[in-house]
C-alpha cells in the first residue's frame, strides 16, 4: 500500500521503518530534511519535500510530531499534508495532542472527503523500535478498520475506544495515573533510602502485592543507581501533563495530585533535568534532602 | 509447638487458625473475651484470660493488634505477655506500627532473655484468610531463622530486610507507594468519567503498559462501580501514614504526596467513608463533581 510518514523523531523514525519493512511504500517528510534522507537511505522509500508532498498517492498518511501547533503546521498549513491528501484517503495521527485538535483535523479532513483518526501511542522509544506499541484511537468504526492492519506493523495492540478525541483522552487518562505512581513510588524510595534500609530488599518484598505497578517492576532499580535515561523524557511529559490539565479545567475534573506532580516536574527541569526521564522525581525529593 | 496468638482481629483471627491447622497449640487472647472463645470453638487450642497467661509456656508468640499505645499494653503491661514469656522465647509482632515501638520492646525483650521481631505483614483479610501473607521483618538472623518456618504457616513470603524496625519501616514505603497509585488511578478514573470515556476500555488499554499496576488491576472494576467494600479500610490508612508521616519528619525524609493524601483521605472520612476501602479516593473526587 502507499503510505506516508510526517515526522521521524526517536518515535516516528522506527514506527515509519516497521512500515516498510512490512512491504508498504513509505513516502517520509520531516522538518529537518537530513533525517529524512537518512531514514530513506536505510529504509528505502522516498522523500517528500514537504508534508503535502509526501501525502500525495497515499492511502494512509501517518504524522507524529510535537504539539497541536505543529500538527496544525503539518497537516492544515500552505503545504500541509491535507493539500496532498486524495479523497477517502485516512490521516492517522499519533502525536500526543489535544482532543481539541483532533476535532478540528477530523472536521478538515470531512471537508475534503478524507478521514481522521486520532490514535496516540504509549510504549516509548522502546516501544517504536521493537514495533510493540498501544494505540488509542479516537474515530469512526470502519475508518479504524481500515487502518487497524497497517497500524500493526508498529502495534501490539491497537483499540477504538470511541469517537474523535477519545484516543487523545484516553492518553491523559494514561498519563495522569503514571504522575501518581512515580511520584508515589519516589518518596517510598527516598524514604527507605533516607531512613537506612536496603531499599532494592523492600522493592523485591512489596512489588508482590498492592504496592506493585509497572513503574516499580521497570523504573525502581535506575531510581536507586540514580540513572535516568531510560525513557520518557520529563519535557515531553509536561507538554502532556498540560494538555491533561487544560481538558480537566474545560470540563471540570478534579485533578490535584496531577496538577502538583506537573509542578514538580517543573522543579526537575529547574535542576537541569528536562531531558531526564520521568522516574527523576526522586532526584528532586533527594536534592532537598542533600542540602 | 507450644504457641500464642494476641489479637483475634479480622487478621489475627484466621492468622491463628493457620497456626492450630497446621498441628502447633495455640493459646489465644483477645480483649473482647468472646472472640476468643468463639475461635476456641471453631479451632481448639486454648483460652488465655490475660496475655500474659496466652504466652505462658510458648515458644513463640504472635501479636497482632491496633496501634502503638495497645500493642504496649498487650506486651509491657501489668498482664502484658512479656510477665508469661519465658527465656528465649520469641516475639512477633504483626501489628503495623511505629519503628519505635518495635526497638522499645526488642529491648523490653532482650532485658528478660527473650526475642523480638516486628514483622508487620500485607496482603489484607484476604491475604490472612487464605495463609498467603507477605511479612516484612526487622530483628536479628538467628531469630529470623527460628520463626520463619512457623510464620510460613500464614505466609507467601517472609523476609528479613534488616535490624529491629526494618519490617515497619519496610511497611511504610509499601503504604507510600500505595498512596500514590490510587490517588493517580482514582485522578485518572475519575477524568475518564468526566470526559465521557468508556473507562472499563481505557483500563483495559492502558493496564499492559507504563501506567499498569496491581490496584488497576484489582481495584478499578469495582471503583468505577462505586463499590468501596473490597479491602483496607481509609481508617487503617489514615493511622498507617500518620506513622509514616511522622517517621519522616524525624529523619527528614520529604512526603508531599504521601501528606497530600492523607488529608484526602481526611475527607474521605468526612464523607462518612471511614470503613470504606482506600480506593474511595476517586468518591471525594467524584464527590466535588456532583455539586
Amino acid at each position: 500500500m502507499n503510505v506516508a510518514f510526517i515526522g521521524l523523531g526517536v518515535m516516528g523514525y522506527p514506527m515509519a521503518g516497521h512500515l516498510q519493512k512490512a512491504g508498504h511504500q513509505v513516502a517520509v517528510y520531516n522538518r529537518t530534511q537530513s533525517k529524512a534522507e537518512a531514514w530513506v537511505e536505510t529504509y528505502g522509500g522516498t522523500l517528500g519535500i514537504t508534508p503535502a508532498a509526501a501525502a500525495e498517492g497515499a492511502e494512509i498518511v501517518f504524522c507524529c510530531v510535537g504539539n497541536d501547533n505543529d500538527l496544525r503546521e503539518v497537516i492544515l498549513g500552505e503545504q500541509g499534508a491535507l493539500k496532498g491528501l486524495k479523497a477517502g484517503a485516512i490521516l492517522v495521527d499519533h502525536t500526543t495532542a489535544s482532543a481539541e485538535v483532533a476535532r478540528e483535523l477530523y472536521q478538515a479532513a470531512q471537508q475534503q472527503g478524507s478521514h481522521f483518526l486520532d490514535a496516540p501511542v504509549s510504549g516509548g522509544q522502546a516501544g517504536a523500535e521493537n514495533g510493540v506499541l498501544t494505540v488509542m484511537v479516537g474515530g469512526d468504526q470502519e475508518v479504524f478498520d481500515r487502518a487497524e492492519p497497517v497500524i500493526r506493523c508498529f502495534a501490539r495492540q491497537a483499540r477504538l475506544i470511541g469517537a474523535v478525541g477519545a484516543g487523545q483522552l484516553a492518553k491523559m487518562v494514561n498519563q495522569i495515573c503514571i504522575a501518581g505512581i512515580v511520584q508515589g513510588l519516589s518518596e517510598g524510595l527516598h524514604f527507605a533510602k533516607t531512613v537506612g534500609l536496603d531499599a532494592e530488599a523492600v522493592v523485591e518484598v512489596i512489588s508482590k502485592g498492592a504496592a506493585q505497578s509497572w513503574q516499580m517492576e521497570n523504573r525502581s532499580k535506575t531510581m536507586l543507581e540514580d540513572k535516568f535515561d531510560y525513557g520518557f523524557a520529563v519535557d515531553w511529559m509536561r507538554k502532556d501533563l498540560s494538555i491533561a490539565l487544560n481538558e480537566a479545567r474545560k470540563q471540570g475534573a478534579h485533578l490535584p495530585l496531577t496538577a502538583l506532580v506537573d509542578q514538580f516536574y517543573a522543579e526537575v527541569q529547574s535542576l537541569g533535568g528536562g531531558r531526564w526521564d520521568t522516574s527523576s522525581l526522586i532526584k528532586r525529593l533527594d536534592a532537598f534532602k542533600q542540602r
